[in-house]
Order: C-alpha cells, then structure tokens, then sequence
C-alpha cells in the first residue's frame, strides 16, 4: 500500500488526493483500495513503461466515455510522466476510429481544460 | 489513399486485407474509407510513434469490449510494430482498472489466441 | 397484446417468433412484455413511420455493439418494412462516424449474413 | 472538404460551427477531419436521404447515451432537415426499448431543451 | 397503469415524481409506459423481493455508467426500501470489479450526493 | 490471498478454476490479483450479503452486454449461494428497464445455458 501511495503521488499528484479526500467520509476503504490494486500492484509492475500505462488509460477513458473526471486526471498525470500535448491530442484524435467523432471530441474538450489550467497555474507560479 | 495502404499494409499485414476483401461484396466503399481516414489520415501523422498508436488501440477495443475481430487483429499489429508478448499483456491486465475483470480477461484470452497463431505460423514455416 | 402480436409477425417474421419460441421454457412472461411493450406500445404508435423506426433500430444496435442477434433480426425486419438494401449498407457505414469504425464493420459483415441468408432463401424458393 | 463545409453547414449551423471553433486552439487538423469524413464523404453519399441519416444518428446517440452535446447538436440537426418534433420524440422513446428507460428518458431531456431554445430564437425573432 | 402509479410512488418518491412531471410537456405518454412497464409490470411481479430489485438497479446503473441522474434516484429507493447506506456503499464498491475503478468511484460520488441531501432533510424536518 | 481461493472456490467452484487455468500461460499475476482484489478483498468484506454481491453482479453484467462468459459464471455462482432459478430469471428480466430488451435477452438466453448444463449434470450423477 506504501508502493501504491507513492506511485498514486507521483502520477496524479494533487488531483489524485483529491479523490482520496473526497472518499474519506463515503468509503475511505475504497481508498485503500485504490492504492493497492491500481497504483500499488498494477502501476507497479515492472512490464510497461509508466508512459506507456498512460497512454494506455486516456485511450480507454476516451473511448469509453462514461469516466469524464478520470479521463482528465489521467490527461494531466500524461503530462507528468512526459507525454507531450501534441502526442496527448493524437491519442484522443485517434480514438474517432475506434469509438467515434463524439467520443474523440469529448476527449479533446476534456484536454483543452486540462492545458487550460496548466497554463493559468503557470502564469500565477510566475513571481 | 495510397498511402493508407500503405499503412494498412505495413501495420495489420494480412489480417487488415482480409477485412478489405471481405467488404468488396457489401461495401467496397467502406474499405476506401477505412484506407483513406483512419489509416492514410490518423495513422500516417507524424505527431505520435506508430507504437503508441497500437498501444493506444489496444488499450481502447480491449476496455470497450464490443470489438473482438478487432482487438486479435491490433494485438497482432501490435507485435508487428515492435510491442513484446509482455507489453502487450500488462496493457490488457491494466484494462481491469479501468474496463474491469472481465475486459482484462477477454482481452488477455484474445492475446492467448493470437500468440498461440502465431507460435503456430512459427512451427509451420521451419524448413 | 393482440396489436403487439400482429406488429411482431408483420416485423420480424420467423425470426421474431424463434425469440418467442426460445423464452418458452425459461421465461414465457418476458414473451409477453415483448408484444405488450416493444410492438404493441411503440412500434404501433402513429407518430413515426414504420420505416423510420427500422433505421432507428438497425442505427442504435449497430452502435451500442452489444446484441448482434437482435440487430440481425432488424435488418431483416428492415428489408421486410421496405429498406433497400444499399440503405441499411449506408445506416451501418455511418455509425463508423458516431461510434467508431469497428461498430460499422461489426454492422457491415452483420448485414452481409443477412442479405446472403435472403438469397438462399429465394434460390430454395425457385420451382 | 469543401464539400463537407457546405454539408456541415446545411446540417448543424450555428451549432456545427461552433464545434469547429472550439478545436481551433487544441486540434485545428481534427476538424478538418470532422469536414473531410462525416460530412465531406459519410453525409455526401447518395444511397441514404439526409433525414435517414438524421434519424440514424439521434437513434444511435441517445442509444449509447455517452454523447449528449452531439445528441443535441443532431437533434437540431433533425429539425434543420425536416424531421418534425414529434417524429424525434418517438425516435427518443423508442431508445427505451433497445438501450433502456434512462438511455430514453436522457434523450427526451436533450430534445426538451433543443426545442425550449428554439421556441425562444422564435419569440427573440419577433418584430 | 395504477399499479405502477402506487408502485412508483412508494419507490422513487419524490424523484420519480419530478420525472414524471418533467416529461409532461414532452411526451406524457412516456410518463404513462413508466407507469405501465417498469412499475406496473415488472417491479409488480412477486418472483423477487422489492430489496433485491433495487440492488439490482443500482448495481446495473453504476456499472453502465450513462445515466447518473436514475443512479441516484434509485440510490434514494435503496435506502426507501430498507437497504442501509453500508450496503449501497458496498454495491458499488463492487461495481470496481466488473465495470471498472471509474464507474464505482462516480457511483460512490452519486451516494455521497444522495446521503448529503438526506441528511439535510432531516436537519430541516428538526422541530 | 489464501481468503480470495478460498472464497472464489465457494462461490465460482469449477468455472472459476477454469478461469484460472486458462490464465496460466499468459499471466499468472492476473490470477492472482483476481484471487486478491475482487475474491480476497471485496467478496470478503462483511457489509453485504454474499447473495446481495451474486444479485450485483449478475445484474451488472447483463446490464453492459460485454461480458457473456462471465455472466455465466455468475448465474451459476448466484445458483451456488442460493439464488433460485425465478430470482435469477427476473433480475435478467427487470434490466430491459435500465439497460434495453436485447440485453434482457441475451441475459435470458445465457441463463438457460447455465440451467440446462445443471439439469444434464444432476442427470448424469444419478446412481
């Protein structure tokens, strides 16, 4: 569970606590949950790269299109891990081809927010 | 349009032409298109590796789970374009988190069968 | 329910009473919602013609791609409401726009049985 | 693509245009691809009427029920090309047969607030 | 038609109520199919306890992931028939496994909505 | 994970041994984690009834339609902790409510599979 919560930090940083947070008086068990099965044995794993994994995960989020709020915490945990916009905006691109025009413009939209606020908290970090 | 046969050729070899001759009596349009958007347009741009684009088309069909044909055929174009066994499967074992257990399951028993056909070929063409 | 049952033969022919048949012995019950709901509540209604609702149908099975033995019995119920058969060829290939191209091809070779199935039937027909 | 441009146009309006818009910052080439394949070849087509084709897709839309800006984008669209209010409400309703009563329900309140904001275009119209 | 009238009210409550009267402009005679089908037929019918009908719905609605608004409505029937909060809680913790992370984590947010308002309901019922 | 054998064996018994075998070959980390997280962890947790997560699940994947093999271990499984044969076949019937009528169908369908293969068992294990 310590593996999975490092993991979960370095990937999601704060939006990622911020689920955890948000589960505390619900369910804080699905939390625990959360760090062993995804970050800690999944995310883990030494088999595929973490960029890899992202890549995996905004794709499947995209086109499946019913998990909006994950799809942009794995948008910018894409970021974290180095994937770049253009290579973040191919990826939603190309999911016109499996799961539809809609399910790719849903993603792109979910990835002009996420730049957006990468932008605006670049401009306040500035002294 | 050339050039998305090109691409179809090169990614999903003879799997992809099957597809292509099976439309002929349905829909020979279909397969322009299919040579025209998804591989001359999506696949042939330069922003995201070709590796990246299979390991985000798997990641997409095995978590949408409506597409069977269609995941054997991208898990096998996978492998051509450089993914090992193992690569392959952890993206599918990462399904779980996001598709859950049973898209992983289908997705890795689909990979059973396409790593088995290929181990076959492998036996079949030895002098 | 008697409007329902009439609907259903009009529809779906032989393959409409195959279902029936089959929910004898697990749920003759669920038979019966089948002509009260789906044929004799809506497809009676007089706001939509009976054509627009087959490409309705045909459109929403292909895309959602999880009941291929319904959709098949639809584009049958399509031909038989009047739909040619380049139509029902033209419905599936759009739903490559709203719901990727898998979900059309899946339609596609859907149809292709279909229509082969037809022509069978009227090659058995001939004296 | 400016075949597809005129298509857009006839099709979504204001609506459409606003779609397009939106992707200039993130994904200018996607809506080309948005002009070039829905609309410059898929709609283009002659062997389906342009109000089948609005009928497929509102089906197919509210069916899968993970796209409800292009639900209502289309439903507009079905307005623009002669469907009647009425005709897409039984389109609506019908979903709950094949996708459910929510898939249904999600739909009518896309089509509820459609025809609101064109009931107020009207009354801001008036002289 | 009754049936489900006293069916419905004693389930959903409120909620269904303001469905009902939300489709009044739109398709009354959708309000009369939710009468007829779902609550007059199938949630009348004594093969399975109203408990085990309403832990079915919630399960089925998280796991699809298309219709947040039901999800929550049908969480508030859970806790009307005589589920516990512990119990929906685990429902849809469960859901992890089969539909994904994502779907759960979105079901835990939609209880924890319906929780809240409760318990505001209770603070305003105060003497 | 000797919690999660234990509970898969009484829940699933051979079907899900059958699961696991299969998985031998290709990953046997993910019949682990299949014994870990959903058997081990969340089948094992006490604030639900083992029947009430057997009526969950058979609900949830008859609801999405993706996984046919696993909802058959999951009819059979529900049979195991004491689901009857009409409990069984109205859950299936009550999700053409939420997930449409083909997904009750094939749900149906799947269930008299499963009754079948008990009724030719209990044939053959006569004395």
């Amino acid at each position: 569970m310590a593996r999975g919560r490092r993991a979960l930090e370095a990937i999601d940083g704060a939006a990622g606590q911020a689920v955890i947070d948000a589960l505390a008086d619900i369910s804080p068990d699905f939390a625990d949950y959360l760090f062993e099965f995804p970050f800690g044995d999944i995310y883990s794993r030494p088999g595929l790269a973490r960029r890899d994994r992202e890549v995996s995960t905004i794709a499947a989020l995209a086109a499946m299109g019913t998990a909006q709020p994950q799809l942009k915490i794995h948008i910018a945990a894409g970021l974290n891990v180095g994937l770049s916009r253009e290579e973040i905006t191919e990826i939603l691109m190309q999911m016109a081809v499996y799961a539809g025009f809609p399910a790719a413009l849903n993603g792109l939209f979910a990835a002009k927010e996420v730049f957006a606020s990468r932008d605006a908290e670049k401009i306040e970090a500035r002294p």
